[in-house]
């Protein structure tokens, strides 16, 4: 614990944090979601650009803990019991807005004979949608009632736990050999993980979830919700899936206690603190110098199209019975990536699946996607907009909680 | 951020956080603090017992954090203001207790022939209460309200301040030379940092602290406060003070805004999630062999019984116009060392001035004031001990709020 080490890692944390804040602060005025601030704030203090810091084994940890709680809190938003509740059109939508992206990004970078990782990571990535961006708009908007709301809102949840079972495969995959031998353990271990989950785990808490209020030590429903955090991204991370996809499991699992409410309550601080750590080592990581480079500028620029247009004409064709009006709105609403892309590209860049340029594909087209939605939005639902008087208080805080 | 490596620090941080908060658990429920059973849990997975874990670069980056968010929320229970309200005899007890512990840490060690960075720091760890213990004890017996009561809490917050400057002092002349003239700098340097920040920071944040509500990204306040602490920590380590310096002022800048209470709720759960790594850290260095060397365990037997006699002895004297059986109590308050001994302890080894015995030494003192007198203040004040019905909602949660 030298001294002198112990003030560069808090030097580099205190810069790190307080540009990521102002540069979120900036989006928010301009209606943006700040962790596109955050980002581009990674992306002017890296290696490839000023050179502020350098991402070293601390920084990383500290970003990796930070998805991490990022996961477990949007887990926390998502029950099991919600999967079952959601309407056929939603499920429809979500279905349908999983398998075509997925799909269009494997073929394309196949096409271009790329590695199968490769090509399945980038569909990995093509898969999730981050309906933060979408909640945020349409609860400024106070169209958070409206139909098209509930089904885009509804098929968040299917789409955030089939976007993390396709990741896990895709992830531990890239570990191991990709025999079809090694894909079959992981998708029996991801299954298998999400059923007992969803079963055991569910059935515990509801029974037995009151025992919480019988821990003495100081905010024992918080510190059990950590542990049980951490054990189930611990758990993921050994048997060879992501830690993330145990710990969005550990946050639906305890979405189902009666301390669900105050658990995301004191969970907030924690993930507003370190998330922003991810974004911008994320961002860090990407050089926009490769853009320069024609063909990486033209890969960019198509699998952008491909993100947002696999997303939206299958969930608009899934919609298709609410009217064409309200399809479009669905179809609008599920094209941002978000966080999630982001996520899942840092994992391929970290398991050395990516390469650099797909990479940097990847963060654009997920900024890309998130950036053109709100301006869709607005327009589409014409005069049902309403005076944003209740919006201050209704839209959760976006920083931390996205789903 | 090889997934891999990731795994294996999550599987560090689960085991960690497990063990600490089930043995704070056995320990709350046994009547004694959290605390000593997230330092025995360390002793136990250290290097020099079962070795469960290793302690790496990240964990002690984690184990700082902890500590700087400590100290933060101490100084935000901590006002500038009430320092001017507390009372004559308060004021007494405090500066009485502060200077005799430090003169006689500094004697004893240097009559045995240790160095002078090494004696200073002994004195500083013995100068400095760990009050929370008794607070909590005083909770649970309804006597918060009670005339010693007040005179303890009162002597404690400028207690703080003055360990705090004597450890500022103290670290940063260990990271130099010793020489009066690097002595006489530093002195200057953390004066002038706290007149700073008691002045100009506290003048800013009454005029301009309602500017937080005007910050738009989520959790303004909250965000603000992060910063602050992050700025200060830092700063305070760039100009050769200790981290945790800044961190405290920080805290007692921000608790003169309107958000304080606000902003202590929010950073409660980062506390509570990173302050249990840095006491088990703290523990994992301990080697309790050393005790078996005869000269080791005598001079762990003078350091106990001199900390608490000279910290009850000179408060107890100071308060002697309350009558004999109150200066015993406010004595007796004052005894423990608790958390605050054991940072200045583990700052002592890292900048390497504490040798592996004296810093077990100090460990053991602090445990052991901190053991000794939860059995003392309930017979001393007799009758006057309430049922405890107000004292279960009445009590802080001790685990993370100290001071």
């Amino acid at each position: 614990m030298s001294p002198v080490h112990g003030v560069e890692i808090l030097q580099d944390l205190f810069v790190i944090f307080l540009l990521a804040k102002l540069a979120g602060e900036l989006m928010t005025r301009l209606g943006q979601p700040p962790v596109i601030g955050e980002l581009l704030v990674g992306v002017a203090i890296g290696p490839h650009a000023f050179h502020l810091v350098d991402e070293g084994e601390v920084l990383r940890a500290i970003a990796e803990l930070g998805v991490v709680f990022l996961l477990f809190e949007v887990g926390l938003e998502n029950r099991f019991s919600d999967l079952r509740k959601v309407g056929g059109t939603a499920a429809g939508v979500a279905v349908s807005g999983v398998v075509v992206p997925f799909v269009a990004g494997f073929l394309l970078l196949s096409s271009l004979g790329r590695s199968g990782g490769e090509s399945a990571f980038l569909g990995a990535a093509m898969v999730a949608t981050s309906v933060g961006v979408t909640a945020r708009v349409l609860a400024d908007l106070g169209l958070l009632r409206e139909r098209e709301s509930r089904v885009i809102l509804g098929a968040a949840v299917i789409d955030d736990v089939l976007g993390l079972l396709v990741l896990a495969v895709v992830a531990g995959a890239a570990r191991g050999t990709l025999s079809p031998g090694h894909m079959a353990i992981l998708v029996v271990e991801a299954l298998f993980f999400l059923v007992f989950a969803a079963t055991v785990g569910t059935r515990l808490m509801r029974r037995h979830g009151s025992m919480f209020g019988r821990i003495q030590v100081s905010e024992g429903p918080f510190v059990a919700g950590v542990v049980i955090c951490l054990g189930f991204s611990a758990l993921a991370g050994t048997i060879g899936l992501a830690a993330i996809v145990g710990a969005f499991l550990a946050g639906m699992v305890l979405a189902e206690t009666r301390e669900q409410f105050a658990l995301e309550k004191r969970i907030e601080p924690i993930t507003n603190f370190l998330t922003p750590f991810f974004f911008v080592l994320t961002g860090m990581a990407v050089d926009f110098r490769t853009f320069v480079e024609p063909s990486t500028a033209l890969l960019g620029l198509v699998v952008f199209v491909l993100a947002a247009v696999t997303k939206f004409i299958p969930c608009a064709l899934a919609s298709a019975r609410m009217g064409r009006r309200s399809a479009t709105i669905v179809g609008a609403g599920m094209i941002p990536r978000g966080e999630v892309g982001i996520i899942v590209a840092s994992i391929g860049l970290a398991s050395g699946v990516f390469s650099p340029d797909v990479y940097s594909v990847v963060v654009a087209m997920s900024i890309l996607t998130t950036l053109v939605v709100p301006p869709l939005l607005r327009p589409l639902f014409g005069d049902r907009v309403r005076p944003p008087t209740e919006a201050a208080e209704g839209g959760e805080p976006f920083g931390a909680a996205t789903s």
